[in-house]
């Protein structure tokens, strides 16, 4: 079904721009036309889109895919327990055969919710974009860099991140880029996120990275470096129009201000942040400031899921109940985030249906009974929808999902194989 | 497949007791036997229970099932032009017929996400027992009481309380139970709520309420009456076992207090309140007072949907957030909520899987993406899992839904039913 032409026809058509009725012709991997006068003579392969909404593929800007494999292994505790007792314990026995296994079970569940591309972050990344490879996805990649201070370490994360680019960098006909990943202005020295910014520059790469996720790591950048997280991150260089910044939790007005000048990409992620309690993101302050804020689910180790509709019916709701104002971020915005905003953060062009985009496409099954009866389309997929009302996901022009098929990878195998790594990682603990 | 013995065979069991593996025998509306010793032969009918996991149905305890007709009508309001500019012109031209349509949509939809038994308020509640019967749901129904101060609008709020009552009371082999439902403290007189609490006990009945949902109210009741909401109500007699307070966001610790020693059942209602930006209810305060707290999800029309396990996962991160403690209502609590608290609210002996219990039960498919590795089931089922994930639901020992198809209802009909209800509705405004 490779780069043939497909015809989705006579769907409703939701993007930013609103809704309207037409069909979708795909030729090779980009969108050929959107229009009424289409028939179902001129493609390869036909979609019928009656009864069913066509959207673009959402876009999740920051995951830690291979985290699947730790998916419920610990909840419901402070931080640095969770961290020092569950997580990092359990990474310290990673290799590349389990990250592999991890991502191919996060790409199947991104597959069957709706989301086409997205932005990762971890270790082992050649073995996760084997993965990416494999499921048809699109992403960005970057190997997480944490030196805490040790030159070693630094040059050693270096060399990865280098090794990265060098060998996955426009890889899978070019669905798969890398990106540098400094974890954070707590876990890599000012040395480290000074070369990232260099190198960034130097290989025409973006970078991801952490920011501002909880009240502990301002106290203690604050503490070592006398400047709030964004203003010492950008005295080192690495805040620029190619970084994505996840969460930014807890900001000050002149942090907002240097994330708008900067043109910094943040990523929202408000299930992660509710379940560890890191606090609550100004989403509306910083898009009216017109930063590019759009949404990621985190690893599934604070999430648990990587369902997107969840995640913007949270964002919304989380917002609503903050400000006190059940107008903030209405269904519109929220879709928006989840589509075009992630597609400009991740620098692709795509989270449109628009002529001459790429072909990442999700139609969802309108005739269920939560989505009765059919108003809105913002309001319902936003609201009432979940990834389990994904029909049909179309990337880079591939069918991916069809009526529910999975079209790419062994499900029973992925997740025989996830469970087979996940049993062996806490049998080493 | 009505009052036949049901056999459930080798699932793993979850309930408030914690995880098990075994098989459940069902004769007639009642679980049997839980062992480990029952086999196939034992069963007219058999369900292989395999990589699926048992649980009590999810009981949702504050609905306002025929709303489903005003999903996606409108979002993103303040709540007074929410009420006054959609939702009460709406309701205006309501009738017998669109509640039922409406209902049985709701049916439908809490039939495929799980939920066996619900508590609902509205209007023409007749025509919602006839759907609920032939839905084969269980639930304790309330006409919707609102006089306003008006005496003539009081009794006929009265009489129509005690039709219901006389009419459906027991009705649909006693899986319908009906209460008396003052709408609220400031919808409704006082002489209307002494006249509740003095018929509630003649008759033997519950009653439903919301309690405290917003700021405003409070201020409104405090100035009216002198006292906060549940001061208030205390004084006539509304507050007891039976009594069902939905919302209860606004609460000072002697209302606390109040609703413990009464014995008040709270219906904790998280997504409406996030999204009509009503507040956060103290929820951990409440449960630490000892009141029996359950969950609900309030009508389509502010939520969107009627999905408990999405309304499981958004409680237990709300609560995290605010309190700024990720150790907040762990997945079990949350769990026990919507299950065995539940069953509590409602009076009714379900909400556990244990022999003589109500044979009220929902099996999920495991063998998900999202649900893979297969871990703490717990934690699964309230943050990684949606109502999608339903396979199989029991209600009073009959079958509703097998294996992902309804048993019960025409789907495709009761969709098109509700669709015109709407279409009419709205085009009356």
């Amino acid at each position: 079904m490779e780069n043939e032409s497909i015809l989705i026809h006579g769907a409703q058509v939701l993007d930013a721009a609103g809704p309207r009725r037409g069909s979708v012709l795909i030729e090779g991997n980009t969108i050929e036309e959107v229009s009424d006068a289409l028939s179902p003579g001129d493609a390869d392969t036909v979609i019928d889109g009656h009864g069913k909404l066509l959207i673009p593929g959402l876009v999740n800007t920051h995951t830690h895919l291979s985290m699947t494999l730790f998916r419920g292994m610990a909840d419901d505790l402070p931080l640095d327990r969770w961290l020092n007792d569950h997580i990092w314990p359990a990474e310290a026995h990673l290799n590349g055969e389990y990250c592999h296994a991890g991502a191919l079970l996060g790409c199947v569940e991104m597959i069957r919710s709706g989301t086409t591309a997205f932005n990762d972050m971890y270790f082992y990344m050649d073995d996760v974009a084997r993965a990416v490879d494999e499921a048809g996805l699109r992403c960005v990649l970057s190997h997480g860099m944490i030196d805490l201070g040790d030159d070693d370490k630094m040059r050693a994360e270096i060399r990865e991140s280098l090794r990265i680019i060098r060998e996955c960098h426009g890889m899978a006909d070019g669905r798969i880029k890398v990106a540098l990943g400094p974890h954070s202005p707590y876990t890599c020295s000012e040395e480290l996120l000074r070369e990232t910014a260099r190198l960034a520059a130097e290989h025409g790469v973006g970078i991801h990275i952490h920011v501002s996720e909880t009240e502990n790591e301002v106290r203690e950048v604050s503490e070592a470096h006398g400047m709030s997280p964004v203003e010492y991150l950008d005295s080192t260089g690495v805040l620029g129009p190619g970084t994505v910044a996840a969460h930014c939790v807890w900001l000050k007005e002149n942090e907002m201000e240097i994330l708008s000048e900067r043109g910094v990409k943040v990523s929202h992620n408000p299930s992660s942040n509710m379940k560890l309690a890191s606090g609550i993101s100004p989403v509306p302050e910083l898009m009216g400031r017109g930063v590019n804020v759009s949404i990621g689910t985190d690893g599934a180790a604070s999430n648990n899921n990587l369902d997107m509709f969840e995640e913007m019916k949270t964002a919304s709701l989380l917002q609503k109940v903050s400000l006190h104002d059940p107008t903030a971020l209405p269904a519109m915005d929220v879709f928006r985030m989840a589509t075009v905003n992630g597609a400009k953060a991740l620098g692709v062009n795509s989270g449109l249906i628009e002529e001459g985009g790429l072909a990442d496409i999700v139609v969802l099954n309108t005739r269920r009974p939560h989505l009765t009866p059919w108003r809105k389309p913002a309001s319902h997929l936003v609201y009432s929808a979940s990834g389990a009302d994904v029909d049909t996901v179309i990337c880079d022009g591939r069918i991916l999902l069809l009526e529910g098929e999975l079209k790419v990878l062994d499900e029973e195998y992925v997740m025989e194989l996830a469970e087979g790594a996940a049993e062996e990682l806490t049998s080493k603990q």
